[in-house]
């Protein structure tokens, strides 16, 4: 018989002590959230083929691990000859379900309804170090909120969050980086490009941490822009020594940028300046793009001061949910990067993650008697209601093995029960 | 555009109420089986389709939702014509997952290893009332402890976490049934019936409760077994009147059953009864048969005293690991009815599951200055910090729904600020 050992391809075994690990951050994940008032739900696994293929997952539709049909319908399938075997995929994303969940629920939902979620996804990608085919996402999201609060809450709610986490490995600075996307877009117009050309540029500027003002240059100008567009374009970039968006604003023309969003936008600042912690900085950062297209308002990240990366990201995608369901809903949500996380804080703490220490192993020699059996049995009970964590095992030949193999566990205290 | 509201059929979307229930219930799992020294694990929720299918499962592998192969795959298995389109499969049950585990990690694992999984499996089951295609399976085994010491573990650790969940709604009384398999075959045996015959004749002997021993009688005379040795069979089964095992077993002829078979039952009875709460009752239930094929020894199931159904079922399979993986690990596990179990408390609580009150709601009013918000913004903080769950939203037209709303979601103050 075939027997494969290995889990699938990409995918991971979770040993006791990724475990707890994982378990300990879920715990803090949950609790910070639940403060600012996000109520966890959760929704299948799977999702009908027709919404996962529907073209709002971008390239995410590529990887869709999918779900074959059962019984009469695959048959009906097989002999159509169109090899449409699927009717179901597993979710690749949680805004998706989300959407769905909204659309199905929100009846029984309050509005603005703060949601939490947590939950595996599945992409078919190539696996690479760090990535993996099964992976936690860890979603908040705020629908039915059209005003700024929505993003403020996030802000709070995701950096008070973290901070919380880097402490126990002595990380508490933190850069928030927002912008805005009707910001984005009213530059790109202003210079001269034309509304289509709007997501092509803002891929391009979405590189300019990797290659610079001059490699976006050499890029658009590639790619056809007219070299006059492209150097109006670059030159508000140029001067980024501010922090404030008005400041950045100042020639965007009302034509193009309401002053709203900029007020907006100072308002979400200063608000979540009044919520971080003090080593956290909230900063208006006007090349961040963020790069899904389903955007609409503002986006923001969360850097680790000294680390090269973001490990969480959103934005407000007030069109996307009535592109699946039918019905506009605004809505504003924040992911963080949970694998990250595990990756930093499993680097950071090497070991440390440990079972809680006086944990009490009792070890019986074969030929123990009954009643004495019976002693230590009623003892551990007493003792675990107590609330230590106890283990009964039969003593093994290489009882050394044995207790060097517990301690790791974090045994501390071993009783040896003898027949005589 | 085609898009599906409702979630995939059979599978639920989870209210945030519900989600409470099922975390509260879970936090209670983990905590109670910590104190036993039982370790949570992970596995992918997708499996081989070679493993799935390998014939260990049953009736289940009927029932696998496959994941179709992907690119360069799929197309040669189109080409090829043979309609093997699945390369992995998603989990039926939690035990190949585990066997599979063990076999590739057990190097890096303590002897014995007590194992706790809480996870998703999938069967593409008719749905009915109150069973779903999507469902938490919670297990516990021993793996690589061969003496009763692992039953007794199992016995206690399952019965005491029953107890603490549902002391909470007033249920405290349960009954833990035991029986062995060996036990059951040896009757078999001596009867006279066929060694190829026994896992038949059981199936008929699990109906006792249903058919009675008349019903039995009739369905294995139907099944073409000689008159004499059904009535040999059941005339054990007559007089029901002990719960010593030892006292049942007394006219099975050693040459069927190995004496130590009863002096360890009679073991696991007396150190579970010292184990376990006053309102908790151990027997030895001759009758016990399990459904599942691969039992080798001592099996046990959990009855809520006055409910008319089992809640948590399980046994010694120390065969069929090796099945797996070809290397033969003794193990005995204990699974709890995870879903029944949430329904049951859902009816029971109905409603008390409150987020803890003292929840403040502050409703901010359109046109509010952003000077006033980040006060209210570094209020909330500080009332988070503290452990308050604080929710900052804008006030709605409809506020009088606004707060109801959140009233049911928990929040009992309500901070309302206007523009002037």
């Amino acid at each position: 018989m075939k027997f494969i050992k290995t889990p699938v391809k990409g995918m991971c075994d979770m040993l006791p002590s990724d475990m707890r690990l994982r378990e300990y951050v879920l715990g803090m994940i949950k609790e910070s959230y639940a403060k600012y008032g996000f109520m966890e739900i959760e929704t299948p696994v799977m999702e009908h083929i027709e919404n996962l293929t529907s073209k709002q997952g971008g390239d995410n539709e590529k990887l869709i691990f999918k779900v074959m049909k059962r019984g009469a319908d695959l048959n009906r399938a097989i002999e159509k000859g169109t090899h449409e075997y699927a009717d179901n995929g597993l979710r690749y994303d949680l805004t998706l379900p989300l959407a769905r969940y909204y659309a199905n629920n929100n009846q029984k939902l309050p509005t603005p309804f703060k949601a939490l979620q947590i939950g595996n996804v599945w992409r078919a990608d190539n696996p690479q170090k760090g990535r993996f085919r099964q992976f936690t996402q860890c979603d908040i999201d705020i629908l039915g909120d059209e005003t700024n609060l929505a993003e403020i809450e996030l802000i709070g709610a995701t950096s008070g969050m973290l901070t919380k986490i880097f402490e126990t490995v002595g990380i508490d600075a933190f850069t928030v980086h927002v912008n805005d996307r009707k910001i984005l877009t009213a530059i790109c117009l202003q210079a001269g490009f034309k509304e289509e050309d709007v997501p092509s540029v803002l891929i391009s500027l979405d590189k300019f941490d990797k290659i610079g003002l001059d490699g976006i240059r050499k890029e658009l100008v590639e790619n056809g822009h007219p070299e006059e567009v492209v150097d109006k374009y670059l030159s508000i970039y140029e001067n980024l020594n501010t922090n404030s968006c008005e400041e950045f604003c100042k020639d965007v023309s009302e034509e193009y940028l309401d002053a709203s969003v900029v007020s907006a936008m100072e308002e979400i600042i200063s608000c979540a300046e009044a919520m971080v912690n003090e080593h956290v900085s909230v900063v208006f950062d006007p090349t961040l793009v963020r790069g899904m297209g389903y955007y609409t308002g503002p986006i923001f990240e969360i850097t680790i001061d000294g680390y090269g990366f973001s490990i969480a990201g959103g934005g407000r995608y007030d069109k996307m949910i009535g592109k699946f369901s039918g019905q506009d809903v605004c809505a504003s949500g924040f992911s963080i990067g949970f694998e990250r996380i595990i990756t930093i804080l499993k680097d950071k703490l090497e070991g440390e993650m440990k079972i809680d220490s006086n944990n009490l192993a009792i070890l019986i020699e074969k030929g123990v008697p009954t009643e004495k059996k019976m002693e230590l049995f009623a003892k551990a009970k007493e003792l675990r209601e107590a609330g230590t964590t106890v283990t009964i095992q039969p003593m093994k030949k290489n009882m050394k093995q044995q207790i060097s193999l517990l301690e790791k566990e974090g045994y501390t205290q071993f009783e040896k029960v003898y027949r005589r």
